[in-house]
């Protein structure tokens, strides 16, 4: 059931915007991706919260999707954020994607009305019956606004064929083990919290969803390899050495912090979308200090 | 500071849906807001949270604006909900209100990624400046995901010149007693929560900002002229008479229970957008009997 | 089932201390109950949290007692808090209030592990099978640790003969609206979060459940005079007169405000008890400004 | 800074009762803490949460920490749970605990009104003044009320001589990574929340505070042996085999879920007092099963 290639430090690009007119910045993004891939992170997912994808039009989506997928080139599994407020655009993109090439598509029922758990399968149930690919699912309810109980999750997946993944942002390390327990262990389980690395990966995960490969990629995979090793001194030391950092990404927002570091290491990537503010000045300088000391 | 004219019951008119081909029922829409200024109701705000304002696309969104001040036709003042994730868009929507001939827009921030302060402020601040007509500021945390706290509501409401009304929903009492202390009583405020309408009223809200006159205009209307004699033995005898319509109908989600109640009245405004659900059958029971006892 | 005679303002004393020894002043209580019947108050409530109950010992809890419903002398209701970590203590107490001469005993289900329902309402049993006189069922999760829905409440109600009234500290006026709606208005209900106390009576509310009295008797007993008029403005304007110094004496904690308010009235009654802390000098400043406002 | 031999298993025995005249067993608490002895664990720590310590008297409390510390023998190192809603008894059980041959007394912020940060400072001062030993702060804001945020941790073991270490049992490992982030790691810090035994050794924990060992030592030991070789594999595997126990006592209650468990072993504690009841009859089959399961 699971899907075998999808594994370990699964890198998420911010979308870089033009400086000039605040249009999607194709060439940067694929730049990006590429840095990315060069650095060895196992798989890249465009298009999720720090993709800002929220805050792209349908033309903007479509492009920002179309280029990531190729600038990956098949290298690594790609993962393609296709979250919408209405069901029928969600299905529109997942289907956009996996036309475009995507491995997989992860799937937050963002909503603005909480839904019941009736509508969150149907919301599920459809988007998996238009496309062929895994789909991941994503519980994270401090931007869905929505928390999938364990339980709910373990039925979802068991009842739709093609989700055969779970991506949990909650930071509530029970969880986890929850869904360990309750599958037997057999539904793998992606942490998307970056101050739960070590704990997620301690409990079993079978990957790191992480905005901070844009920035600190060596130290992330660093974590990993140690994880892998079964070495859990050396996982401990890698991990509060960049856990400052995970927690300052956290804190300030991924799309205005991860963009603002880029700055800092002579990436272009822009500013993030209004209501969106830049990163301020003492934290930028708090930022810089952080990347000094990874480096 | 205050805009005289606009008090008492606010009705949130749904959006019809085509029953056939899903798209926004303009007709029905008109109808629908002319039975409520019939009802005698003080205001019309379309395209609120009940107006399904998130699951429609941009031309869908301006058609329904349109539509809908040209329905109101002055009779009563008209104030359209602009919200969107992006301040681009929200000010282009605000805009557009302005140009159709709103008398007030309606702005919730909404947003994907937390926001601060000054992402706030300055959200509030750019739409502001695009229009020339009051701003009612709307807090609502369970549906934005930002909880905006008096203090800087009062904030908001002395910086920005055409901020003139505050719409609060979380349902807490406290909140309107800190925006009264806080502003000396100088800032008109407007209950959005429908169980809290006789605490609202009896803290002093201006008016009551709701969904349930398109089920039982009748109810909202005599707990405010109860309010106005300052009669509170009848307001409190009519409130309990109407609170397990409003219970239901905030617990069920407004654009499912006010479709469901309309079809049971015999107004067919079609269903609310997927992921949303219809109300299930033993819940359209339970609505049934509440409006029988209430007709 | 009610118990007629209890209703209005019902003032919670503090219980004094020597200002040398620390034990409870006697003298002192007796004074301060007097001073509060002279003022009006329709009850009054020894040895609950303004009472710092949870601070004495059994030896100090008897005589405070005791004094207490000797004080009161019949010419008003008196209720005793006997909450007790133990049932078994809580028995004792009740029963010694009973023995005393107390009109009913106020129980709060105070707990160190979480009581399940089963627990809640043995515990409320035992107690009212050892007694002969009305208990006020009180819920405030703030220092009990446990809520008790409304749900419950009414089938601890309806259950257990003696249990007759219900003090709601939650400050949630909807859990004052479920209590009605569950009863149909049989059971009385006394509101005991002082910010809430417009909307509780706007609600419905039997009576006001405070340690304002000590300060401030006359403000209190105006509001309820302007509910029993049934005269909203009025009412309305009482509240928001005091809503400042209520705030106050919720957020800086009963004991700690309202001693400091009676020594700044000349009434000496001591320190609450370590860890408990005397108001801080700045505070006593706030407090002494709101008492003359409201002189 | 750190008391060096405190490290590892520190296990919590329940406080028996007679089953006939329901007071404290001290006979059966000697048995007990020599089985725990026997077993291997590393610390014995009466007298805390599980030792139902809020619902003892004082002549019991004293008793029973005399005799729990006479038991131990100095086989191990035992620290008794001293806390009480009063900074007096507080500092008296610690003089009492210091006199009788405790190696270090564990100190929680029990409180019935929310304290403040002067107050917690004050009540930790004055209780380490009176002793010469080491004391264990102790967060667990679930039964205390109160919530110490790791800055204030930080600030009370720096600021007050004999606090040197730390029971975290709120169950976010993050409170463990900010402890490590702002102590530099200087601060010896103890899991006390069962499920998270995993992750907070992971977290580089010195100990594992856990009533468990009354029921599954070895377990409990094999996991703290595992994370000694840091051998990462083997600690998730024990882990994850005695989570549904370590979920199961934590949901139900310690000391009624391990009183049960020690009477399905042979071992006879008695019941917890009242309020608590004993475990249900169908929670019985549950805790058998899984007991049979780890057997």
């Amino acid at each position: 059931m699971s899907h075998p290639s999808i594994h370990g430090i699964v890198a998420y690009p911010v979308t870089p915007f033009h400086p000039e007119h605040g249009g999607v910045d194709l060439a940067a993004l694929a730049q990006l991706i590429d840095r990315l891939i060069t650095a060895g992170v196992h798989a890249i997912a465009p298009l999720g919260s720090t993709g800002e994808s929220a805050y792209l039009n349908d033309t903007e989506w479509d492009a920002a999707a179309e280029a990531a997928i190729n600038a990956v080139g098949r290298r690594v599994p790609v993962i393609v954020g296709i979250s919408d407020l209405t069901t029928q655009n969600a299905v529109r993109r997942a289907r956009f994607a996996e036309r475009a090439g995507a491995d997989a598509v992860m799937v937050l029922p963002v909503s603005y009305w909480k839904l019941g758990e009736a509508e969150i399968t149907q919301h599920y149930a459809r988007i998996a019956q238009a496309v062929g690919i895994p789909i991941m699912l994503y519980n994270n309810p401090a931007t869905s606004g929505i928390d999938l109980a364990p339980e709910l999750i373990v039925r979802l997946v068991r009842g739709i064929d093609n989700i055969t993944m779970v991506k949990e942002s909650t930071g509530d390390i029970q969880r986890m083990h929850q869904l360990m327990r309750l599958s037997g262990g057999a539904i793998p389980f992606f942490n998307g919290s970056n101050p739960l690395a070590l704990a997620a990966f301690a409990a079993g995960a079978t990957g790191w969803c992480t905005a901070a490969p844009n920035l600190i990629p060596q130290w992330n995979l660093q974590l990993y390899e140690a994880v892998c090793r079964g070495d859990l001194d050396a996982a401990r030391r890698v991990f509060y050495r960049q856990f400052p950092l995970l927690q300052f990404i956290l804190k300030g927002g991924l799309p205005t912090t991860i963009k603002a570091g880029l700055r800092l290491q002579g990436f272009e990537a822009g500013e993030p979308r209004h209501p969106l503010l830049p990163l301020g000045e003492m934290a930028q300088g708090e930022l810089a200090h952080m990347l000094q000391d990874l480096a």
